[in-house]
């Protein structure tokens, strides 16, 4: 089995990334026969998205780099900030592009949203943009999806959750999430 | 297997419950293992949620009934229309008093959602409204969701849909939910 | 100039509630010229939104009595606790019913939404759900909203805001959305 | 008073980009005193929102000078395609950088929003996404939206609607809205 990790905050240290490095953990020490790899989107940059350059030129190289890299994964883990009670415009971007391959290439994956933010709410307003557009495009969201408020106070030095409540509930969040993919069935 | 639907449309001859009754011969046909009730939610009267009437009288009668039918339930197909762009009120009033108790009734059953309209959009939006309740409360709620548009006229006399097509689209997502449902695991 | 303000939530000593008392306060503090009424939502109790009943007995007397009260106001001020991720049922119902006057008799009424909530998030989710049929009813539901997070330890004995700064907040916004419903042309 | 229209479809020949053109004749007809200006979003090009980038680079000359464009700007008609049931990103990402600068350019403007798709549900879900970062950015979005279907067949080929009642609607919608857009207070 294939997992594809890959964070929309783009800052190196950003802390939705750390959140993804925990929840490779938990797969990692549970299913050392998963695949999971992290993808970093600064490596597929594309322009706006724009039909006459879809027309004229065809779809960004980026974009079939992206589109391949979904081939033969079964699971997503993303991890998302929360941009103006939305989601972060540039993967939605990406997304847009990615969209125009048929059949879609995010459909029939399992998606594990996980949201890290420095303020109270967690970035959960933006998960529930962010589901929409993956729905749509029949990848199976699931439900529970974790919001980590108070970003900047929550994790120790060697990066896991200051809580150990946050950081059980995080790793149970995701190895469910690895049976459910695991039997996803359509 | 038990399968449990209901339409959000209390008329007697909502054309979301024709869609519900098409959905159901479409189990019937091929999964005779599998036990499909259909429930009327005018046997399930309750009254505006209210947090003081819960502290002195507890949960309504109907709100007890209604969680008992929902035990040893593994599916869920629910038929709504659409009221002023969102869900109707008097549904989320009984998922309110039904989310009261622990743990979340509606905690990992699968859902599929279907729409009848007669304007041009077929409830879509409803629909994506009534996805996030379900969602928190855990439910699986299937990305596929069928919105019939036009409804008024898109049923023969025998309650078939007229267009082959949509017929067809429909029974293929029902048959595609009852895999993804009785191979649901988490 | 006429507001009408009432709670989403029907306890008696809900927060919503308080929040509804500050806000008048500030209104008449500031515009003795302003008429601000608080009308109880247990004193319009509705039957589940039934198209059969519609067509056999009509429009419910309560929902009659409702729009009746809309009528010459200008502003509703409505205060909502989240249930489930969004706004409570029993409310929407009633919205369904008034919405079946023509034209909507929310048309044009300037809305200020706030929320009280014990959690973290104050209740935000919520109110971005109700937004949507206001505004598809051609309300003009104000930006701002005021969302008050764990509520229980936020108001003094006398009913006013603990934070002063929260406090000025809350008046500060009901005083712009003031400005804003008085001058609302279309 | 100075209106800005911009079409977040970048096609040359973009459908909404015609809808545009429409809003603004019916202006210039009626309001000879109003300055209404098109801003094509390919003349502002952003890079993906990135923390790091802002904190090493600075915000983008591009959305320095859009920011500069919405200055003494009071409204904003903006013209939207539907993207796998959202907004386009591309625009989000715009905007994202945008609400970088403090106050939110986007503050206390008066904002119309106007879709048209070739599909039967006019781009209208996009439309209700595309609200909540306005409004979260204390943006006043006009209640009523015009949501176009069918969009290829639409125009005759002056580019005016050959439904006189779409047009009607859409000159009436648009003549509202100045008239909300110049009384606006707050």
């Amino acid at each position: 089995m294939k997992v594809l990790t890959f964070s929309l905050s783009l800052r190196k240290d950003s802390y939705n990334k750390k959140l993804l490095v925990l929840a490779t953990e938990a797969i990692k020490k549970n299913h050392s026969e998963v695949n999971v790899e992290h993808l970093d989107l600064l490596d597929y940059v594309m322009p706006a998205y724009d039909g006459d350059v879809e027309v004229t030129k065809g779809l960004p190289e980026a974009a079939q780099r992206f589109k391949e890299k979904l081939e033969g994964v079964e699971a997503l883990i993303i991890a998302s900030p929360e941009y103006n009670f939305s989601y972060p415009g540039h993967f939605k971007n990406t997304f847009d592009w990615i969209s125009r391959f048929q059949p879609f290439p995010w459909s029939n994956k399992a998606v594990l949203l996980l949201s890290a933010s420095m303020g109270l709410v967690g970035g959960n307003r933006g998960l529930w943009h962010l589901r929409v557009p993956f729905e749509y495009c029949n990848a199976f969201v699931y439900p529970g999806m974790f919001s980590l408020a108070s970003a900047h106070q929550a994790f120790d030095e060697a990066g896991a959750l200051l809580s150990a409540e946050q950081q059980k509930r995080l790793e149970t969040m995701t190895l469910s999430f690895m049976e459910f993919s695991k039997n996803l069935k359509y």
